[in-house]
């Protein structure tokens, strides 16, 4: 469960609410022509904007954002010094037996690829190239997060335009322009939410978790690198805390 | 059939012309003059900024968007592992024979380069460069989408101003403001709905498609230079395999 | 003659005239106290921004974007096809005497520091230097007209600014409201013109000229430092269509 | 102490408060709802943004930013200046007795790896990692507060499109349109308070403070690589006064 | 003596003050609040973004873009031919005596190092670091009034907001309204003022300043290493010719 991104939505859509209800019925903010066109517009545009199934992909992946399980950084390190020891006492071909305890599968292909033989800079280009795509990939996802927030303002702003329109051609009855005129801010009102309590937000996690698996990814890259080298296990070892907080550095030859 | 760019545009516009009608008289939102300012002036800004060439060239490009076959990355896969058993066992040479199924251009291209005995290396360069002008060429049709995405809110934003500034010079009868200011609004409203419903998603998707073709002929550059360097096919395949993700992963070796 | 230049920015400015005539007469948009604050205004923005050679420079090339001739490329590529077989067979020397013919001054310097014996790869790194600088200088021209064009809508807002306050101020006769209005609306409606109908697509035509160029010289250069290296000339006619869409393609040895 | 942040916040601060207790009392700019609606949706969108590790990590950062010491570069140089001629002397292993008077971690890190022998390269390279990813940790602080000036005038609009709707939905009695318009507008106000007079600023020192920490450190890597390779004193000197202001420069030699 | 900021300035601020005096008392534009929370909030937030050090060098840097003599980058030509012409006749370590009439630091400092014995790598890598860093301190300048141009306006708009609301909470005699409104204007008007005519096209200015100084310096690395490693001078001549115009290029070898 990702508490911060519940709390987040949460909190932002009550606190709205509330504002709301403060004011007056919610019912003055339901109506369905202004949803249909700022809701439907937009989905209309990502749909032009991207294929079906770069969209369809992209909401199960906002799924995902609600439960995720943070990788330790740290354990990742230890186990990677773990395959380093037993790389230099036992072999290179004894991590196939501690490949059945991985559940990485990126971390399981480079240990594969290391028992495979190959050489420190074949491992190292080919799992980089993978990064540089898996990255392109997570992108595209809060990349149409990004493309909606922009786009339902825009509809919002049609939307009102139509309603703006619509009641200065007929402005008899004085009284019915201020109704009118609330009713054609709506849409902008829609627009707004959508993108500013939706989809910003959701862009920005979607980015972040990318970074964090980046990370983890990088990491095992260079461990992995280090062990097909032979290298010093304390070098080794600076070399990973290198990438993260001082304070989170913890020495396995500490302990 | 692009189905997505269909229904995208289909949905947008029908969920707009539905608000609308919703409200009133579709005639309101019809002004010829102001269609010619926002319209007209946005093709004069673009025929500035681009020579007719290229505006034709775009458009054409934009036509073709909606009707597209997705090239599936798993048979190009395939093939270029067809290509890679087949050179190994009858020598590069043999792949003058396979060229004649071949419908890609690029990839055609590729294959003659490599039977001609070019050097991997020569190859990997020249076609790099191929890519990169292919890129500038098609980023160019999407640059002339968002151009016109600038070009017509700030044309309807000269006429809404027009419209204002006449309003204002001879507000005699208040009955007239109203209507008046309708008027004005109308170019405003045709800009966004040029920039938010056509032109900035149909820059994205021919951003998209540009992507995946660039895709499509990274994967070819990389399998060729693998297949002129004699590697070992399980490998090639892992090299290829770096570019997609995953779950789309098939090998031809546990098949 | 550009015709795309000019054609674009007759229909821009006629439409708008039409849409203006078609509502009032024109001497309504005739401000001469607003004509001063936002065109000279800018104009002294532009000035502090840049020095007085520079905006007369870019001018002056601006003037250019009206009358140019389009270098064709194939043309070039043959005739640098018609140096390399010359090189091949009459020696480097011989392009001393081809040179007369060439009116491209950046060839003619290519093609001079070939025949004082200069080695491809200063040729290239000087040459390069060269477009990286005439690319630097290019798009200062590109970078002025951007420039006025955001100072334009600047001043527009300050003159309108201006003129609001004072109305506000002297709100004695509701008479008079909507015309000092609609006067001070004028400056935001300079503003809109100059940025959106001249300036932004001019400063767009200055950026594609100079990628056009840019391309001719990276021809330039590639294709002298295959005659230098002494490539063969099919190969060099593969590295140069590498730059250009297939479809322009046109073969010396199809023919 | 910092004193410019906390002249700079307390300038801003005061002379607003100033503005507004001289037109009235400062009771009409405080309304609990708008508060809860900005602030609380702001933190809201921030939370799905960022984990909340990242929020609280940026505020301790922020507050940070109000005592600090600023390192004097030229003492660093001149200490980097002692450990080179402690070197040159008494060999690489003199640091070692050196590295107790030392503060600053990172400096005590690379005295570690040049005492345990490491290779000047792998010293720069496992450093240059190290700088990278402290970089990428602190602008995340940085781009915390970016967001908060992104998301706060957006919650802003939300609030008073919330306060217009409701107003003009039921506008019967004209008194009150004033009052429940103010209070509409105080959700936008509060909007531009946080972005402009609190976040934006803080994000700027935020990464003003990294880019110092980021040259105090790319000296250290500079100066320690000088030692390792033995360079001579007034090289190293000059090497390192590159990276500041001639006016700056206190050369040791000159004393 | 830069008239060309100085009539920049001149012209934009006289416009102004033409139009404002042609509408009305220049009185109107004088208040003193809301230059206070304009003026004095906008060097507020710059506080907190940069610190007191920086702020104060680019009020000093921006003094002197309104005298400054322009380098006559032929002289510079010249200078460097000359050297290069000493050296190769007398040996590098005539150039000792040609640094007394050297005025410019950087040159004397590219001297002394090739009069020291360096390598030509040495030199070159020592002074790219010194021009970056240059760069990095010259932009913090321009990028201090670009913050200005942005906080300026943010200032203004909360000025009006403050005066907006306090207007409309105490709406009662509609003759105070207009002078109300035009008071709070006053502040946007300052924001915009501070913003489009003083500051970005400074920040602007500093910009090409620091581009002109580091074309100059790069000249001068160009050419010292020219120099050190004992080039033709005519070969020397066209490297230094491709960093600026052709028309501007005057070759010593034509007199």
């Amino acid at each position: 469960m990702d508490l911060s991104t519940i709390i987040g939505i949460g909190a932002a859509f009550g606190l709205m609410l509330m504002a709301i209800l403060q004011g007056g019925p919610l019912s003055i903010f339901y109506d369905v022509p202004s949803l249909l066109i700022v809701v439907g517009g937009t989905i209309g545009n990502t749909l032009v904007h991207y294929p079906f199934g770069d969209v369809f992909d992209a909401f199960n992946v906002a799924k995902k954002t609600f439960r995720y399980k943070e990788i330790s950084i740290n354990n990742l390190i230890a186990q990677l010094m773990e395959f380093a020891n037993k790389a230099r006492k036992e072999g290179i071909l004894a991590l196939q037996g501690a490949m059945e305890n991985v559940d990485d599968e990126f971390l399981k292909k480079a240990m594969q690829m290391a028992v495979d033989g190959q050489e420190p800079e074949t491992l190292r280009s080919m799992l980089q190239t993978e990064i540089e795509y898996i990255q392109l990939r997570h992108n595209k996802g809060a990349d149409i997060f990004t493309s909606i927030a922009t786009y339902a303002p825009g509809m919002g702003m049609v939307g009102t335009l139509i309603g703006l329109v619509q009641m200065l051609q007929t402005m008899d009855d004085p009284a019915t322009i201020g109704p009118a005129m609330a009713v054609a801010l709506i849409t902008t009102f829609y627009g707004a939410v959508i993108a500013n309590i939706l989809c910003s937000p959701m862009a920005g996690k979607l980015r972040n978790r990318s970074a964090s698996e980046v990370l983890v990814k990088t990491l095992i890259i260079e461990g992995m690198q280090s062990i097909l080298s032979g290298e010093n296990p304390r070098i080794m070892e600076q070399k990973l805390h290198a990438f993260i907080a001082p304070k989170l550095r913890e020495s396995v030859f500490n302990k």
